[in-house]
């Protein structure tokens, strides 16, 4: 079975999509995922275009990886400057990664209208930084920006940049579809006389403007390329990079290359999944493999025929890469999850039991209006110990109401006051904050202290809102998913509802039950 | 140039789409549009599954169409029954339609697990139903069922199937990947055989189950297939149809084949996006072509390199499809993006003047606190606007106070109360709303329209709330995004605090005043 690198950007180009921005917080959670999915090599940041990214590069240097190796990436020298006098080639150095990312111009139109150089010099600015990265130690990536556009248009200069890059050490020559617009066959053809005529490790980058992109990574790898450069669910500028998420299950499921772990394969839906969630973006459900619609039979005839024999109507089987098949139109069948963590409450409960069944039930109505249990199992273990009647409330609401005025007058503009009793006995508080949420939180957690001290250890770490269906825009519904944490544990809980103050009240319940419940428990 | 037919199927694959549901009325309502887009063959529904689909075809016989002919979709009829004996069959008749579309088994293990019959009466049952609709005088299209996928597993019986379609008088034989799992090499082969070995003409009916469902479209085109059928924006069961929108433009603008009238073609990004909103769903921005993002340049290097020669990030201009070039405003571009938009507003300036520094210092403070102003154009024009002296108000705040109660005891849990002056007047209103935000968005369109009835037009189509740093948790700062329409315009708007109630409340402000401000200078 012949390997094929994965090379992940989605830190980098997967950042120039529209509406994504990413923390540094957020960075080095996808950078840890996709070491334990198994990527190769992660391309991070641009230091020269981005400063932040230098915090990023820093950070990460002291983190161990299992798989991946750091890459940053930035251009060739600006003309006139040496590499050592280039601020942008300095910071891509200072970022101290083992690999570095060089992009050069590989098409003559970008040497004379981009660049405003002659097709000589542009040679030299390769030359020059690929040999002066080689020189400090680094593995270079050089990726050929154009390349085909450049070969299409004057195939023997494209031609003579990546054989520069060669001459100057270059460990790989990346030929990228920049503008997205070449076809199959031609990426094909080219990706192939190349790999021919170069002593060198050949790699692909596509975007995605014809919807190409998976195509013709595809027919770059039969071609001889041994790199497959791509963002995880496609993002990326303009309308995306190839989505590694469809590209890793096409070459190592259905053409037989070697790209992953085959247990890590499994794991794929979750990863794309929890990358979504990071970029604060609706996860494509319609997208291959790792959409929930994927393997979501509607058709009465396609949910016949899957029943009598799956092969009929899938191409592989959803559980490969981590994925379930769903019936939209008849009973859904048990979650493997699911049943775990029934089971971690009630051993003596299998997937048979009635209980199951009534647990699995309420859930799927409480999927149906908004709710997501993915990031919030300590919800989803108070909703199961609720359903099993292994739960004693430890406080009930009387009523809250909370004011909003502008302008405020005073330091906050929101505040709230709020009536609880516990047992026989109530009590009522009231609480300022910046924004209504921050003042019910403050004084349900006032109310709350007498009774139960060790409410003082809390404090929630983060906070996302998520809108869905947006189209009934202020009166949609919205998804509030809370993390708390005491000092020792940390926990997450949701809450699902059209008014966004209702929502963030569920949640915020949950967090304060869920640590309630473990203090006794403990 | 060689004429390629276009075979849409939104209107039936594509209703089987998770979470796709036409009424008569919007299948009208789209079948009018693709008329007048030039599509060829309008494929709207399958009566015999879906009899409330005999309403549209009754009522769509009595408009008059200018390139469209509609087509009813149905099965081979059943074993052990004649064709006249068939309800399906009858109903696809009664549907009175010029055009019929017949799907028949051509996989040999659809013919044993799901048919459960021999390979013989599956023959018959192709050659009965073809032969039957030609006798009543139909032009039909025979549909291969999972024809490359039977194709692999046993060739000779799949020739057979088509043979006999042909043999019955099928005008056309459309090769199915049904299950999507063909890769476009083999799609490319299988079609080229079919097309030198039968007397028909070919079409084309793609999945996009791999990711390859536009390219298996092409590759067949160029294999010889003349018909091509899809989707608008690729709506499908499971991960969806091939895109049309996507094809389209690849055939016409990128191989030379024709498609469509050239004038047509600037109308696809219309309608496109019509067609998501009578769907409901959110458009796929990301889409090649016609989705927003399609030509949204955000990189600093990428929106550089466009405004010197837009060839050079762009594989071809957006305004042969009807879409715009967007320049988005980021940390990671330079200033040329926030040039141009200056520009847009007051022509004389450039890069140097003193009024666009000034423009430049205020967007750095604002990103620095929480600001992105990429997806909110409106509200950057307004900003360069003011800052430009270019802007007169509306009307001013006095106060407002929003109360949200839990229980609620009323319909709805949110009111608000809003004071606001124009000129000399004053006006107070209250409303109530699900949530407060919505509370308030009523309550100030409500207390605007005396002065400024055209506020009646104005829907909010979506709302997006993003946490920044959520680690400050309920006191984290947000940002809300707002989009808005007109039902002829859209724009959309963008406002950060951290109290989310502020943070709505200046994306609503500026969505109201760009309304005025358009209607103004119009």
């Amino acid at each position: 079975m012949k390997r094929v690198y994965l090379y992940d950007s989605t830190l980098r180009d997967g950042m120039q999509a529209e509406g994504i921005s990413f923390s540094v917080e957020d960075k080095i959670k996808i950078a840890k995922k996709l070491d334990a999915l198994g990527i190769d090599y992660i391309e991070a940041g641009n230091p020269g275009s981005n400063p932040k990214d230098l915090e990023f590069f820093s950070r990460i240097g002291d983190i161990k990886l299992e798989n991946a190796k750091i890459c940053a990436f930035g251009s060739t020298h600006r003309v006139g400057l040496s590499p050592q006098e280039d601020a942008n080639v300095v910071s891509l150095l200072r970022a101290n990664t083992p690999v570095v990312a060089i992009f050069g111009k590989a098409w003559d139109l970008h040497v004379a209208d981009i660049l405003k150089t002659d097709l000589d010099t542009n040679l030299t600015l390769i030359y020059n930084t690929v040999a002066f990265f080689k020189q400090k130690g680094k593995e270079v990536v050089f990726d050929a920006e154009h390349f085909f556009d450049g070969y299409k248009a004057n195939a023997a200069y494209s031609r003579k940049c990546v054989q520069t890059a060669v001459k100057a050490g270059a460990d790989w020559v990346v030929l990228c579809d920049t503008n997205g617009g070449t076809f199959p066959g031609d990426i094909g053809r080219i990706t192939a006389e190349m790999v021919s005529g170069f002593d060198v490790k050949i790699g692909i980058h596509c975007h995605n403007d014809t919807g190409m992109a998976v195509a013709n990574s595809v027919f770059a790898v039969k071609s001889g390329a041994v790199q497959v450069q791509g963002t995880i669910n496609g993002i990326g500028e303009r309308c995306g990079n190839a989505n590694l998420c469809t590209i890793i299950p096409n070459l190592q499921l259905k053409l037989g290359y070697e790209c992953l772990d085959r247990e890590k394969m499994t794991s794929l839906t979750a990863v794309a999944r929890y990358i979504s969630e990071i970029a604060n973006i609706s996860h494509n459900e319609r997208q291959p493999y790792v959409g929930a619609s994927a393997f979501a039979h509607k058709g009465g005839m396609h949910v016949d025929g899957v029943l009598k024999n799956p092969k009929t109507f899938e191409h592989i089987s959803p559980e490969m890469v981590g994925n379930v098949r769903r019936m939209l139109v008849s009973e859904m069948s048990g979650r493997s999850n699911l049943i775990a963590a029934i089971k971690n409450v009630d051993p003596s409960l299998d997937k048979t039991s009635a209980e199951t069944q009534r647990i699995i039930d309420k859930l799927k109505n409480l999927e149906y209006i908004g709710y997501q249990f993915e990031g919030a199992e300590s919800s989803m273990e108070l909703l199961i110990r609720k359903e099993l009647g292994k739960y004693a409330p430890f406080f009930a609401l009387n009523h809250f109401k909370v004011i909003v005025s502008e302008p405020s007058g005073e330091e906050y503009s929101s505040s709230a006051l709020i009536k609880i009793h516990v047992n026989d006995e109530e009590d009522i508080a009231a609480a300022e904050g910046d924004g209504p949420v921050n003042a019910l939180d403050r004084a349900l957690r006032k109310a709350l202290e007498r009774f139960y001290p060790q409410l003082s250890e809390v404090r929630l770490t983060d906070y996302k809102v998520r809108v869905l269906n947006g189209q009934k825009a202020t009166a949609s519904t919205v998804r509030v998913l809370i993390e708390s944490t005491d000092g020792t544990n940390s926990w997450s809980t949701v809450g699902v509802s059209s008014d966004i103050i209702e929502a963030s009240w569920r949640a915020l319940v949950d967090s304060v039950e869920y640590k309630l419940l473990m203090d006794g428990i403990r």
